[in-house]
């Protein structure tokens, strides 16, 4: 008991559950404006706003093949050993207007996507068909809309067709340029500072003196930063140092919608994070009941939200997936606040949990198999072993309630963005 | 007989497999040349050389806990009710260096990755302690090697980390970064440009005439390029003007590894694309049995890979998933030449086919199940339906020589990218 006090002194005091976390930085975030840019370099933002077609697609009735259009009734009963013969009037070209009229018994030869003369109501393929002089023999019989697209088939006019909040893709590229729509609203990008903390951290580029590391924190968490849509306006390592700390944290969060530590945010001599944060603004959870990653510290000052990831790489990294992460898709108001992939597959081996109360986040590979995949736990501990990551393919999440899996136990695989 | 003579007058005569359609890629595709960039500004490039370490990694025997530095022997029997008291004779920080050596019934305060000091090898958790004046209660025995994490314990030096050919990731630029790798060699990105063909298409910003629509493909298709890791140096609509677009392929030809066409390039009247080919290159591939996307059509000229993709949107985007988007990859050297994630879904319905001898793509929804996933196929017709895409999550391929599928059957659904 008296252990339990002197912690409860010096750090966290008990650790609020993930998702008790995450709804205490609900009420933290403020929705991000919009900007406008061009449709065709919007990929990967955030659509800012609903988007409804001014335009019925296709915009006009259309052929869906090349050949013949036709009246449909003039071609019943036609077959290969029973050909119908009609009369070829003239050629409609993709793309071009025509004051043809085509009348019974006549057809126009006509291209995939240009549009149905008046007075046809069907399409007969170019390969059953065949022409001579102007005669042309059909081997099928269509029913009326045959390889026609209708006019607003696809999107009638008005249709409601992208949400607010969708990842702007390749997809959504082409549906709103086929609605000549050239400019759109997306959300800004959050402004996101980096520091990595510590005094044994020296920055790639220079020599590594006896006893100290390499920062690879903060290079990596900015990386996740820009892949979840955030940008990184500052990138620096600090040294364990109350006024250098806090120097760059009052600075940041001047134009930072979230500032990101590693490191210094546990219960060690010099962590100095919890103590800058009680000073100057606000704790609002200190511990979280996740393994590895339970020393995350979150808090705010004036507006900014504030991250203090564990310095362990590992734990830094999945605490961003889990929090951070999610934070930035949240202030970004996305529908899909957990970009993740998620498959399902049978873990390969027992794997006991150490303490129940914890999320434990399992790193595994993964295999495929004939009809499945098999999760194969990669490392254990070790919440450092920035290798684990690079050798496995995402996360198993164990229940707080659940003592460890059974080989063979189907699980959800988060894959690493 | 006669029909299909006249097909093969004007078009592809017999379709390719897939399989054969890549592996006559294969032949053509020529490996692009490398360049330094930042570890820092890697992200999603494909990295050009193995790495080996240059380092152990950790680089020295350290603290995996906050606590005290001891000898494993002095805590044996350890235990709340029976506390071992030792003499703390100093400590050491993170970062650190300390001329420290520990004897027999001493303790040394160590924080988190500090230097284990000569004598030492164990550290005992600083919840597991009390400490009154310098005395050092400890009340937990203790392996040697607890809490240490050992030099090169993660990587020991000359370890070959990662390999020529991933898709670098924050975890790899975290790795890199932590082995003080400041500059790596990726591949440069190949230089692709992209058009879309069609007398029909009017360019996104313009007003649309009767009868024309929206250039929808370039920008899809551009797009994709990106998230491929291709750089789209020029992009742009043409009419179906045979000088026009001969002229831009043979400008093209000079500064492009690919060259992507979307419409132009079926058996309409107007689709000069094989003719051109023919006549300027080689026609390596027309026609291949996948649907949609049949019309494809794959040549060469000097150096430079031509793909004629259909114009119809759907077709467009799955031909470029199916065989563009794994050409790109495999010019790249990329490991994983199908970025896309694959999961297992049980289908919801019955799918049949129209024809065998096709590779059918399906495009389908996901939806979670308690302990499945479900693939819902959005729409089994109109391959220019450009919101059957943004309305599915994925592609299910049914093989050529299946029947279509049986509602219930597992299938494996590749996510778009």
């Amino acid at each position: 008991m008296k252990i339990l006090k002197r912690l409860r002194k010096i750090g966290f005091s008990k650790l609020t559950s993930l998702n008790d976390a995450l709804t205490n930085i609900d009420s933290l975030i403020k929705p991000i404006s919009f900007e406008e840019v061009k449709t065709s370099n919007s990929q990967n933002r955030i659509l800012a706003t609903n988007i409804k077609s001014e335009l019925d697609i296709p915009p006009f009735d259309r052929a869906a093949m090349d050949g013949y259009a036709v009246k449909a009734e003039d071609t019943f009963g036609a077959s290969p050993s029973n050909p119908k013969i009609i009369k070829k009037i003239g050629t409609i070209e993709i793309g071009e207007q025509t004051n043809l009229v085509l009348k019974s018994g006549e057809a126009i030869r006509i291209s995939t996507g240009a549009v149905i003369p008046e007075g046809s109501d069907a399409v007969t393929k170019i390969e059953d068909t065949e022409i001579m002089d102007e005669e042309v023999s059909l081997y099928s019989s269509l029913v009326p809309g045959k390889n026609v697209s209708k006019k607003g088939e696809d999107i009638p006019r008005g249709t409601e067709i992208l949400n607010s909040g969708i990842t702007i893709k390749a997809s959504h590229i082409a549906l709103l340029s086929s609605l000549g729509i050239k400019q759109i609203k997306v959300k800004k990008q959050p402004k996101i500072s980096v520091f990595a903390v510590g005094d044994e951290l020296v920055d790639v580029g220079n020599p590594l003196p006896t006893n100290k590391i390499y920062n690879s924190n903060s290079p990596m968490i900015s990386s996740l930063v820009k892949t979840y849509g955030g940008c990184v306006i500052r990138e620096s390592s600090l040294k364990d140092d109350k006024e250098e700390i806090k120097n760059n944290l009052i600075n940041s969060i001047k134009d930072s919608q979230i500032i990101i530590f590693t490191g210094g945010t546990s219960v060690g001599t010099k962590d100095f994070l919890p103590e800058i944060l009680h000073e100057n603004g606000q704790v609002i959870t200190h511990g979280i009941a996740i393994r590895p990653g339970s020393p995350l510290l979150i808090g705010l000052m004036e507006q900014t939200i504030i991250f203090c990831l564990p310095g362990t790489p590992v734990a830094a990294y999945i605490c961003f997936l889990l929090i951070v992460g999610i934070t930035i898709r949240k202030i970004l108001g996305s529908i899909n606040i957990d970009p993740r992939a998620k498959i399902l597959a049978q873990i390969s081996k027992d794997v006991p949990v150490s303490s129940l109360g914890f999320i434990h986040l399992l790193r595994v590979k993964i295999e495929r198999q004939e009809s499945s995949f098999i999760a194969i736990p990669v490392r254990l501990k070790g919440s450092g072993i920035i290798s684990s990551l690079t050798q496995s393919d995402g996360i198993v999440e164990i229940p707080a309630n659940k003592e460890g899996l059974k080989k063979g136990e189907n699980v959800i695989v988060k894959l690493y963005p």
